[in-house]
C-alpha cells in the first residue's frame, strides 16, 4: 500500500509555480492576480479564503480580498462581479460559496466572465470540460487528476467508480475520467444515494473516488484487493483530542480500507492540499492566457 | 418483450406540437421558425435537412434553408451564423454537420447564440445540462429520455450502461441518466472502446443504451433477462434486398437480444424518428421562450 501524499505534491507544485512567477516577472511580465469575494463571516469560508490569500503570497501572486456583510444585496454582488470582470489587472477571481440564501449562487456564477472563472463553475467551463476542450477545471477534480498523473497510476481501461454526483466534484470527476486522455480513458460509473447496487459496484472497481460527505462510508468489505482509493470527504467531527475541538474525517474507513489498497489518499493531507493549489494553477493559466487567448 | 415504437411516439408528439402551434397562432402569437444551414451536397446531410424542413411544414413551423457550396469559407459561414443570431424572426437554427475539413465545426458551434442553439451543442447548453439547469438538450438524448417517459419505464436506482462516449450521444446521455429526475436517477456506467470490462458491465445492466456505431455489436449473451435496450446505431450497410440499395443496421443483434428484453427499440423505427421530433420540440421551446426568457 502506498500513501498518496497530497501535501508533498502540493508543495512541489507550489515551488514550480513560484519559480514560474519569478521567471514571468523577471521577463517583465505581469504578476498573476487572484481576487476573492467573501460574504459574511462563516468560519469555514473565512478559513478557506484566508488560505487562498496566504497561498497567493507564498507563490508571488497578487491577491485582493473583497468583503461584504451578510446583508449585501444580489445587485451589489452582481455589480462587484461586473467590476472584477472589467478590471484588467485581475486575472481570475472567485466568489466564495456558500452565499446567503437571499442571493442566487447560480446567478452570481453565471455573471462571472468565464475567462476569469478560475473556480471552473461557469456553465461554459463545465460544458467545455465535458466536450474535451481547454477550460478551467474546478479545483478538486483537477487536483485529483494531478495526483494520478504525478504518481503514474494507470487508469486506461480501468473501472473507476465515483461515489457522489455533486456539480463540484462527482460529475466533473466522472467527466474527466472518461475523456480520451491519460489520466482518464476509464470505464466510469457514477453511484449516489439512489443507487441500488453501490456495494457490488465498489467491489468491482479498480479506482474509487469517494465524494459523498458521509464520514467513513466506504468500509473494508466494500473494496477489492489492489484498489486505488481517493477520499474527497472532509467532515468536521467534534473531537476532545484536538486543539481545535474537531477532527477532519474522510468518507473512507481508513484502517479497514487502506491495507487492501495499492494507493490511497489520507484525510487530512490527501486531496485537501491539492484543491487550493489547483485554484492557484488555474489563476496562473488565466494570467498566462494558456486556456483562452 | 415490448417493442418501443419510436415512430408512434414521434407521431403523437408531432400531433401535440401541431396543436400547440395552432393555438399560438390563433392567440396572435408568432409562428415558430427553424433555420438550417447546409454546406455541400453530402447525401446523408441532404436527407436529414430535407426531413427537418418537411417536418417543420407538417407542424406548422416556418423553416428556412440556407445553402452553401463545399468551398464556402469559415468567415462566410461565421457571418451567416451572425446574421441568424441577429435575425429576430429566427427562433432557433442548426448548422448541419459534418462540415468540410477547412472549417472548424467547433468554432461554428461556439459562434451560435446559445439562446438559439436548438441542437444543444454549444458549451453553455452542454454545461447547463450537466449542472441540471434548464437548457437545450441535444436531440438524440432528449428523444431517448422521452421514450423512457412515455413508456413509464422505471429508471430510479437502476444500473444504466451507456456504450459510447461521443459528445453528441454518449456523454449527454450519461449526464441525463444520472440527474436527480425521473427518467434519470440511475447508477450510470459509461463504456467505450478502451473498456476492459465491457461485457461484464453489460451483463449487470438493467438498461443499456448503445451508441457505438458498430453494427450488431451487442449480442444475446451480453445481456441479462429483463434488460431495457435502446439502440442508437444507424449504420447504412449495403443490401441487395432494398430499393435504396442499403439497409439501416443498429448496434444490437436484434434477433438474439430482443427475446431477453423487457423493452427494446428497433432499428429503424426506434430512436431515429425521435431525433427530428426532439429538434422540433427544442425549436418550439425556443419560440415560446420556455428555456431562456
Amino acid at each position: 500500500m502506498q500513501l498518496i501524499d497530497g501535501k508533498a505534491v502540493a508543495a512541489q507544485m507550489k515551488a514550480e509555480m513560484a519559480e514560474e512567477v519569478k521567471q514571468i516577472v523577471a521577463a517583465g511580465g505581469k504578476v498573476p492576480h487572484l481576487a476573492a469575494v467573501l460574504v459574511g463571516h462563516d468560519g469555514g469560508s473565512e478559513t478557506y479564503v484566508a488560505n487562498k490569500v496566504r497561498t497567493c503570497g507564498e507563490l508571488g501572486f497578487k491577491s485582493s480580498l473583497i468583503r461584504y456583510e451578510e446583508d449585501v444585496t444580489e445587485e451589489e454582488l452582481l455589480a462587484c462581479v461586473d467590476r472584477l470582470n472589467k478590471d484588467a489587472d485581475v486575472d481570475g477571481f472567485i466568489v466564495q460559496l456558500p452565499l446567503p440564501k437571499h442571493i442566487s449562487a447560480q446567478k452570481i456564477i453565471e455573471a462571472i466572465d468565464f475567462h476569469k472563472d478560475v473556480d471552473g463553475f461557469h456553465p461554459i467551463n463545465v460544458g467545455r470540460m465535458s466536450i474535451g476542450l481547454p477550460c478551467f477545471v474546478s479545483a478538486t477534480p483537477a487536483g485529483i487528476v494531478e495526483l494520478f498523473r504525478r504518481y503514474n497510476i494507470p487508469t486506461r481501461g480501468k473501472h473507476c467508480v465515483v461515489l457522489g454526483r455533486s456539480n463540484i466534484v462527482g460529475k466533473p470527476m466522472a467527466m474527466l475520467m472518461m475523456q480520451k486522455t491519460e489520466p482518464g480513458d476509464c470505464t466510469v460509473t457514477v453511484c449516489h444515494s439512489r443507487s441500488e447496487n453501490l456495494r457490488e459496484m465498489c467491489l468491482s472497481a479498480d479506482i474509487i473516488i469517494v465524494a459523498l460527505g458521509v464520514p467513513e462510508f466506504l468500509k473494508g468489505d466494500m473494496v477489492k484487493d489492489g484498489v486505488v482509493v481517493i477520499d474527497v470527504g472532509t467532515t468536521r467531527l467534534p473531537s476532545s483530542t484536538t486543539k481545535s475541538g474537531f477532527k477532519l474525517t474522510g468518507d473512507v474507513k481508513f484502517d479497514e480500507v487502506a491495507p487492501k489498497c495499492s494507493y490511497i489518499t489520507p484525510v487530512p493531507g490527501g486531496v485537501g492540499p491539492m484543491t487550493i493549489v489547483s485554484l492557484m494553477h488555474n489563476t496562473l493559466l488565466a494570467a498566462t492566457h494558456a486556456i483562452y487567448p
